[in-house]
């Protein structure tokens, strides 16, 4: 028998999701505020089902993935609550942020067992979909303290079948983690684009425009996401994200110093060491 | 009849020039100090032919374009430079720094234009060419303020005919500009890989490694480029990466201090704020 899979949120994540779904395995509904998005969904074969409404999905899902912002999935386990209780359906999501979204469902006492696939463009909506897109990629899986075995299983089984990597860890661990990996990137490309491109003197900004070239151009791209998104994100981890902002900010500052002690050796080893670790990094993931 | 480019140092910038200029027009010289590259480079058509000296190679060359590391053609200039006046051969460069090579060229009285392409990769070395890398590329041309009309028009025509889009500035604001589009986008993304990847505890270490993700990998990708290359390029530019750096570092004070003060609405306006200005910029370069 199929395992019903309700994708509540059909964005650029929820929608590549579904597209990667294998058939066999699971019946595909979906739901989402606009209806547009399920006439695309429908005609373009994301989705086996759409929704009127998140409770006609609730009703049949045995698993419910809320596709959505931070702050959405948190309002969403909190007015959904009672029936997701009743129908004992396992929740998750693919928040970026997995410890206020953990305190809420665990308020609410439903099947709750937190996701976080590490992939993602800097697009997003359902048209910029890519399927495919979680082959490969760590999937944080972040069960609850009072865990719930079969949905862990049920949860990370999904996963799987798109090509997620599983890598359990707890909510406060995940948090910090990707406030390093993931929230500081964010912000030191957003910093490096405005300090280049937010140019006043018109003769500058087009010298500066025509001075960036590929480096730039992969180095500052996350910096073009949705800045809502982000805000959202980064105003949900704001402890972990200083924490991880301070020690980028010593490691850069250190390179200056040596920079303007002519200490070059030590901004060689330094720049030396960075590549090495870079490399380490890239075997592992066989890229 | 065609004109001689004689190409010193057939690493990775100098093969992909050798490599791209259109036959019909160019007759292409090379020297470099191992014997193999000149081996290898007849045997893959990059060269029509290899000089067994530098002296050979001057003598030949209308035009001789040195592709090594700043401080080697700063030597070279230095080095060569009685020679380059008895044949009036137009010498210029690749270098990512100009101030400092100007410098030396005037000083020596040779027949001096600087040029920069604003191409490359993170890798070096000649089998890691690629054909066509200055297509659609930014050249700077930066002719000395004693100015050889000639001698430019020849450089300026051989950048064209690789597809290079040229733009002339003086020195000093090209060491500036460059600062910013490109040295300091690179001491940013080797601190970021260092205050992710740099973890003394082997299981923080191990998380650190599943949660970088693609988003990381493009911000990081050019802090795995030589370090002695980029220890060669901030050195030889130490006042205007210092001037880049602060201005940097103000936007991402700025951005942090937004966070700790709860400020996401000024958060959300800086990152939304790159993004149009990203998008703006890549609109221009049609990327």
């Amino acid at each position: 028998m199929k395992t019903t899979i309700g994708i509540i949120g059909v964005g650029m994540l929820g929608a590549s999701l579904a597209a990667s779904l294998p058939e066999g395995r699971y019946r595909r509904l979906g739901w989402a505020r606009r209806h547009e998005v399920g006439v695309w969904a429908l005609k373009n074969g994301v989705l086996d089902s759409f929704c009127s409404t998140a409770d006609e999905l609730l009703k049949e899902a045995d698993i419910a993935v809320i596709c959505l912002p931070v702050p959405t999935i948190i309002e969403y386990i909190q007015k959904y609550a009672v029936l997701m209780k009743e129908e004992r359906v396992i929740v998750t999501d693919i928040g970026s942020v997995k410890g206020c979204i953990e305190k809420a469902a665990l308020a609410e006492g439903i099947r709750f067992v937190g996701s976080h696939p590490m992939a993602g463009t800097e697009k997003s909506g359902p048209e910029a979909m890519v399927p495919g897109i979680y082959g490969n990629a760590t999937v944080f899986i972040v069960p609850p303290y009072r865990e719930d075995a079969e949905a862990v299983e049920k949860v990370e089984a999904m996963w799987e079948s798109v090509g997620g990597r599983i890598f359990r860890i707890d909510s406060a661990a995940h948090d910090l983690l990707v406030a390093h990996t993931s929230h500081v990137p964010h912000i030191v490309s957003s910093a490096l684009a405005l300090s280049v491109l937010d140019e006043p003197d018109p003769i500058v900004k087009e010298q500066r425009f025509a001075g960036c070239a590929s480096g730039f151009r992969d180095t500052i791209r996350v910096a073009a996401s949705s800045p809502r998104m982000w805000r959202d994100i980064i105003s949900h981890n704001k402890t972990a994200v200083i924490e991880a902002i301070n020690s980028y900010e010593e490691r850069c500052t250190l390179m200056k110093r040596m920079i303007q002690n002519d200490d070059f050796d030590g901004f060689e080893r330094e720049f030396g060491l960075g590549k090495t670790l870079i490399e380490e990094w890239r075997r592992e993931k066989k890229w």
